[in-house]
């Protein structure tokens, strides 16, 4: 079945000890859109300047991904530059420079109304609830969100909390959210707000899916995906993005939505996300195979597999 | 078989957001000794004061521990105050005094020679050494470190590590010894400066096991054990003695090591760390049966099995 994401397209500039680059295509969208149409048909709504140009477009389109809902705004496209030094796991942002997507107002074309699987990448919180509302026959919505909202728009994100299905954020976000520095208490704090399940992840370290009592008619288990100890990261931009497109994407995929298929699709987001990082911006992304992906996922489950 | 354990026996003060304990028993070959006991027959060599009394003895007794070469030095037994604040994976040391474990050298009874399973817990490296030098028929030896030795005595750490199997330290650890900040590579590091293995504990993440190309007749490709997410952690001290307990005594409890062994030996070694952290000091190692532990195995197992 289609998913359709709503979020950020932008050029980034990217500064990691294995390089720089500067200008490569990026973005929430961009990322999660890619990483999910190894699964399934994918939908993005999203907004570009006079800057973004057939070249881009192909990208999307060489992966079989539904571009229509793409505005063109006129002025720039979004640009982000961010370092990472030794520590991978932290972008130390040199730049934002929001542009078109200051004014982003989602707007979904009809074709796309019938869509059953949404994602609402990390954008204002009421942008994302209104999304959601405005789509009628969605079975199943992911939502990621940021510190800044966090922060800065607390009572809005908990409308949207209670609103979504799925919540995917990483550590420190989930103890901000929840005001508590006990991962597993503070999950249990978050689906409290609203999320049938919240996916908590650890970056290097995997992810965990912690489930609310009864929900998707499983018990309240949590289970844990590892990732591959990398010895190669050139680029983290995009890895939780990327993770939530195999998420996402593979539950798209699957004829209903229980545990097992969920177990998985937290295997098939840290595939994606350990693909994204081996290269600068989306260029792993875009040149992988899908047999390459289940091979990996078939390392992943190895990797924790007693037999 | 039989495994020995070489290292401190203290009085912990101990501080966490769950409360304060005074004088609690504990140590790396405390912690060791009762996580290992639930395994295999332990045997412990360490150096204790004459406030070590018998009601203290009685907590290794009660789980078969042999304390014959726990010597008695006149002067005090080796007290370490700590408080844990929200973040729980590190402690801010309040005192340590050192006391009879100053001078701390290592004596081997004759009834322990014939011990095929060796554990250095965190001592001096020379120590350690000469410990694994004295113990002909040793099989395997696993051995700790820490920062201090790292930083301090780098040439006398690196004389011990050509002579031991496996090491086991955390991720800071690892970064530290190799001077490379990304793990699965600072692990090829380590593992050429002499182990066969090298355990890389995650606190709350879990560990992985590294392995040297045809180590132990078994392939490369590392393994990791995801640990549990824990709602109450009450005090972390020991964790990693105790994860060190799991591992070693599952592996001294089996007829040959291989690939196999090593992976439930890491899953043990998280299923005793788990444990350890739930009460403060031993509290809960003490109390607890085989069979509570193998209940907690399944749930690892569980955890990230894919069916």
């Amino acid at each position: 079945m289609s998913i359709l994401v709503v979020g950020s397209v932008a050029y980034d500039d990217v500064t990691s000890p294995s390089g720089s680059m500067k200008g490569i295509l990026g973005g929430a969208a961009t990322y999660f859109s890619l990483a999910a149409s190894y699964f399934t048909q994918v939908r993005v709504v999203a907004v570009v300047g006079h800057d973004f140009g057939p070249e881009q477009e192909k990208v999307f389109h060489q992966h079989g991904i539904d571009t229509r809902g793409i505005e063109r705004a006129s002025g720039k496209t979004f640009r982000w530059g961010g370092t990472y030094s030794d520590n991978l796991n932290e972008a130390k942002t040199d730049f934002t420079d929001l542009n078109v997507f200051e004014k982003f107002h989602p707007q979904i074309p009809k074709e796309y109304r019938d869509t059953k699987f949404l994602f609402l990448a990390n954008i204002q919180p009421t942008l994302q609830a209104n999304v959601k509302r405005e789509m009628k026959h969605v079975q199943l919505t992911g939502c990621d969100t940021m510190n800044y909202w966090i922060k800065g728009t607390p009572k809005e994100l908990a409308e949207t909390l209670k609103v979504v299905d799925v919540l995917l954020i990483n550590d420190s976000e989930a103890k901000m959210l929840a005001h508590e520095t006990n991962l597993p208490r503070a999950a249990q704090k978050v689906l409290a707000m609203g999320p049938q399940a919240l996916v908590i992840k650890h970056g290097e370290y995997g992810a965990t899916i912690f489930f609310r009592e009864g929900a998707f008619g499983i018990g309240r288990h949590p289970f844990r995906a590892p990732a591959l100890p990398m010895e190669e990261v050139k680029d983290p931009t995009g890895a939780g993005d990327s993770f939530a497109g195999g998420f996402m994407g593979y539950i798209a995929s699957q004829k209903e939505v229980n545990r097992e298929v969920l177990k998985r699709a937290l295997f098939y987001g840290s595939v994606m996300g350990s693909f994204a990082v081996e290269r600068f911006g989306t260029e792993r992304l875009q040149s992988l195979t899908r047999a390459e992906v289940d091979t990996r996922f078939q390392i992943f489950r190895e990797l924790t597999h007693l037999s």
